[in-house]
C-alpha cells in the first residue's frame, strides 16, 4: 500500500477523513504486518486482530455517515502491557499476571479509544517494566528492527519496536527511568516523556509512583504531539509549528557527554549545529552533582517497586523471572530513612535542573551514552570505559524521571547502521517547547523517514 | 486596660485604624502580661522585648502618618519555635538547635511581617514538634491556663497558652498529628489546621512532610480568618457572615465519639443542637477502617522525623531529651517497604473522608476525647479504657493529617472546670466554610468569651 514513511498519523488522518483510506483497509496493512514480523520482532505479548477490525469497520461507518471525531479516528495503535485494557489481558510481561483481565480502561486508553482509535494489541516488554533490556523470560526478548541480533532497548521496547517496524501506526509506553527515550532512541522514533502528572497513570500498573510516566513512541514528533493533545491536561500540541527562533538551548557538557560512544557524540553534535542554523542560541550549561543520580533514582525506584510486589514476591517468588526477582530482592534491606533521604536529594536535583533552565528553554542531550548492545551482553563500552548495560542504557534518561521535567527522544543519524537518538529536556508543563524544537529539528533533517526494509529481510530469510 | 475578651483582632484593629489604640500601648501591656505570667505558664522560650517595642513604635508612626496596612498592622503576635525567625534565635524547643539563629524568616513570617504584624517572642513546645504534652526536658513544661497542674496539650503548647492567657493576640503553630488543634482545645481557645499545602511551610523545621501543616491559634474565630487570608494562597475568610443555613454536617458517632469522656461527649454533642439551632441539618455518618490511623500516622511520622534528625541522632545523642530520643529510635527498623504501604493506607483513609464528604459539607467531632490530664501522667481515662495519655491526645486529631483536611478546634464547654473544644473538619480547600460554620457557632454561644483569671491566681499567689 503505502510508503513506510507516510505511516504517521499527520499522513494518514487527511485520507482517513476524507474517505480516501478506510480504517478497515489500514488495520488490515498493520496486522499482515504484524503477522509476518512478530516471529522476528516478537513486539507483541497480545495481538486483538478481530477487535481490532471489528473497531475499524465501526470506525469505516462512523466516517462514512460524516462522524469524523478528530485526527485520531480510525487510527491503529498499540499499548505497551501495562496499561489496563478492558476485556484484553494485561500481564505487565510477567507470569504472574499472564492471565488477567481487566474490568476496565487505563483512562488514558479509554480517552485514545474515544477518540476514535483502534487497538492492535499489546506490546512485549521488560517484565513488570523493571528493566531497560527487555529480555523477557516469560515472552521471550523483543528483537530491533535494525539488527535482529540487538536488544529494542525497554521496558517499551515492543511498542517501539513495533512502531519503527510499522507494525502499528503509534504506541503508548511508560517511562521510569527512560522506558520510552531508551528504546525509542535504540530503535530509532520518537520517544516522548511528558511532564510527571501531565497524564493520568489512573489503570497503569506502577513501578515507582514518585517516577513512573507515560507517553507516546510514534514516528515523527507531530503524530506525538495529536496523541498527548487527547490525553493530557492541558493543550500541548499548538504552538508545535512556531520555529525555535529566540529559544536557547543548553549543552549539558558534563555527565551528558562524558562517557559516550564516539558515534553518538558525533550525531548529537551535528544536531546541535542544525539547531543553531534554524535561529537558537547554543550555549554550554554547567549541571552538577548528577553522579548519583543513579543510586538515588535505583533506591527510590527499587523501594517503590517492592512496597508494590512484595506480596507476591513473598507468596510466589518462583513465578518472577531471575533477573526482576533479584532486583526486587536487593530493596529489601532499603530502610525508610533511606528511601526518604533519596527523595530529598531527588529535590537537590530538581533544583540545579531548574536553574540551568532558567538561563536556557532547553538542554540538548544524547539520549543514550551507545547503540543499541547485543542481546544478553551483560556490558558495554561506553567511550573509554566499560560499565553494566543496564547502567549505559539509564544513564542519560534518569535526570528526567527524577526531576519530572519532560523529555523527548528524536532519531539524530545512525552510527554503525544503528539509530542515535537526541534528548531535548524543557521546563516543568513547558512541553510544548520541547514538542516545537523537536518538530523544528524534525523538518531540518531527514532522520525520521529511515526505517528498517524488514519486508527485504524476511524475503531473503524466505 | 481593657477587658480581656477584646484582645482579639477583630475588636482591637478598628481602634488601631482609627488612633484610638496605639501599637506601642498594646505591646506594652502585652509583656507586661508575658512577664507576670511567664513564670507560672512558660509559654514562651524567647521573649523578643525590644524588638517588639521598636516595630510597636514603627508601626504607630505609620499608622500615625496615614499608612495603614490592614487589619494586621499594630497586632502584637508570636511564633512557635518552630518557624524561621530572622536574627531571633529559631530552637524548635531543643538543646541541639538552643544557639540557633536563622538568617531569613518563614516564608509565613515574613508575610504577617509584612502585614504589620509585631513578633513578641518565640513559643515553647515539644522538642521538635515531636510529641503533645509539652513536657519540654529542656525549657520546662507549658502549663494549662486553667490548672497550672495540667499539661497545655502541645506541640503548639505554648501558643495556646499564651494565646489563653492574653500573652499575645494571636499564634502561628504547626500540626502534624494534632499540635495546633490539641492544645487549642485543652486550653480553650480556637486553632486551625488548614487543608495541606494552602499555606507555606517554607522555613518551618520539619516534623513529618508528609503531615505537616501551620495554622493559626487565636482567641475567635474571625481572628483565624483574617491570619490565614494573609497567608494562605486563596482567599478564605469572605464568606465568614454567610450563616450556615443548608450545611449539612455529619456525626461520625463510630471511633470520633468511642472511648471519650462523658463530660466531653456530653459538650460535643450538645453544640451538635446549636448547629441545628442554626439552620444546619445534622447527620450520622458512617467513617470506616479508622482503627489503624494511629499506627499509619506513626509509622509514617517517625520514618520521616527519623529521615531529617538521624545525623544528629548518630552524632550527638545526648543532646536529644529522652522522650524524643527513644521516639526516633522505634522507626529504625521500618523499612522502606512498610512505609511506602502505610503512604498506600493514607490513600484508603483520604478516600472514606472525601466519600463521606460528598454526604456533608462538615464533619462535627470532638477535637480530644479527654480534658486536660496532669502534667507527668502517662496514662489517662477516656471512657472506660485507659490508653497512653500521647495516644489519647492524639486519636481524635490524626485522620485530618492523614487526610490532609482543614480542621478547626472551636471552644463548646468546659467539663470539671477544664475546657472542651469541638472540631469541624471539611472538604479539601474548602476551608472557607469550616472557618463559617465555626463562625456562627461561636456567634451563638459564648464559650470563647470565656478566660482564666490568671491576674487573680497571681494575686493570690504573692
Amino acid at each position: 500500500m503505502k510508503n513506510d514513511k507516510d505511516l504517521t498519523i499527520a499522513s494518514l488522518a487527511p485520507l482517513i477523513r476524507r474517505k480516501k483510506l478506510s480504517p478497515v483497509e489500514l488495520t488490515s496493512f498493520l496486522l499482515d504486518r504484524i503477522h509476518r514480523l512478530q516471529p522476528a520482532i516478537n513486539a507483541y505479548i497480545t495481538i486483538t486482530a478481530d477487535l481490532a477490525l471489528a473497531r475499524a469497520r465501526r470506525a469505516e461507518k462512523e466516517i462514512a455517515r460524516g462522524d469524523y471525531r478528530g485526527v485520531l479516528h480510525g487510527i491503529p495503535i498499540n499499548f505497551k502491557d501495562l496499561f489496563y485494557t478492558r476485556g484484553v489481558r494485561t500481564t505487565a510481561g510477567s507470569k504472574i499476571l499472564a492471565d488477567y483481565v481487566p474490568r476496565a480502561n487505563a483512562a488514558l486508553v479509554q480517552r485514545l479509544l474515544d477518540a476514535g482509535c483502534i487497538l492492535l494489541g499489546k506490546t512485549n516488554m521488560h517484565e513488570f517494566a523493571f528493566g531497560v533490556t527487555n529480555a523477557n523470560p516469560h515472552y521471550g526478548p523483543v528483537r530491533n528492527p535494525w539488527d535482529t541480533g540487538r536488544i529494542s532497548g525497554g521496558s517499551s521496547g515492543g511498542s517501539a519496536a513495533s512502531v519503527v517496524s510499522a507494525q502499528a501506526i503509534a504506541s503508548f509506553g511508560t517511562d521510569t527511568g527512560g522506558s520510552i527515550r531508551i528504546p525509542s532512541a535504540a530503535c530509532g522514533c520518537v520517544g516522548f516523556k511528558p511532564t510527571f502528572e501531565l497524564v493520568s497513570l489512573k489503570g497503569v500498573i506502577p513501578l515507582s509512583f514518585t517516577l513512573d510516566h507515560a507517553g507516546p513512541i510514534t514516528r515523527c514528533v507531530i503524530d506525538a504531539a495529536y496523541l498527548l493533545d487527547a490525553v493530557a491536561n492541558r493543550p500541548i500540541g499548538k504552538d508545535i509549528r512556531k520555529g525555535i527562533q529566540s529559544f536557547r538551548i543548553g549543552l549539558p557538557k558534563q555527565y551528558f557527554f562524558d562517557r559516550i560512544q564516539p558515534g553518538v557524540r558525533k550525531a548529537v553534535l551535528a544536531a546541535a549545529q542544525v539547531f543553531e542554523r534554524l535561529g537558537a542560541e547554543i550555549r554550554e550549561v554547567n549541571l552538577a552533582g548528577l553522579d548519583q543520580t543513579a543510586a538515588i533514582a535505583s533506591e527510590i525506584t527499587g523501594a517503590e517497586a517492592l512496597a508494590f510486589h512484595q506480596p507476591w514476591l513473598d507468596d510466589r517468588p518462583e513465578d518472577y523471572g531471575e533477573n526482576v526477582r533479584s532486583r526486587l530482592e536487593q530493596s529489601r534491606p532499603t530502610t525508610a530513612t533511606e528511601y526518604i533521604r533519596s527523595l530529598g536529594s531527588r529535590l537537590d536535583y530538581i533544583q540545579e535542573f531548574d536553574r540551568a533552565l532558567q538561563q536556557v528553554h532547553l538542554l540538548l542531550a544524547p539520549t543514550l551514552p551507545i547503540v543499541a548492545p547485543a542481546i544478553g551482553e551483560p556490558e558495554v563500552a561506553a567511550g573509554r570505559s566499560r560499565e553494566s548495560t543496564l547502567l549505559a542504557l539509564l544513564r542519560l534518561t534518569r535526570p528526567g524521571n527524577l526531576t519530572g521535567l519532560p523529555a523527548i527522544s528524536v532519531p539524530c543519524g545512525f552510527s554503525g547502521g544503528l539509530p542515535v537518538g537526541l534528548q531535548l529536556i524543557g521546563r516543568r508543563f513547558d512541553d510544548s517547547s520541547v514538542l516545537r524544537a523537536a518538530y523544528a529539528y524534525e523538518q531540518a533533517t531527514t532522520w525520521h523517514e529511515k526505517f528498517p526494509d524488514l519486508e527485504k529481510d524476511l524475503r531473503s530469510e524466505i
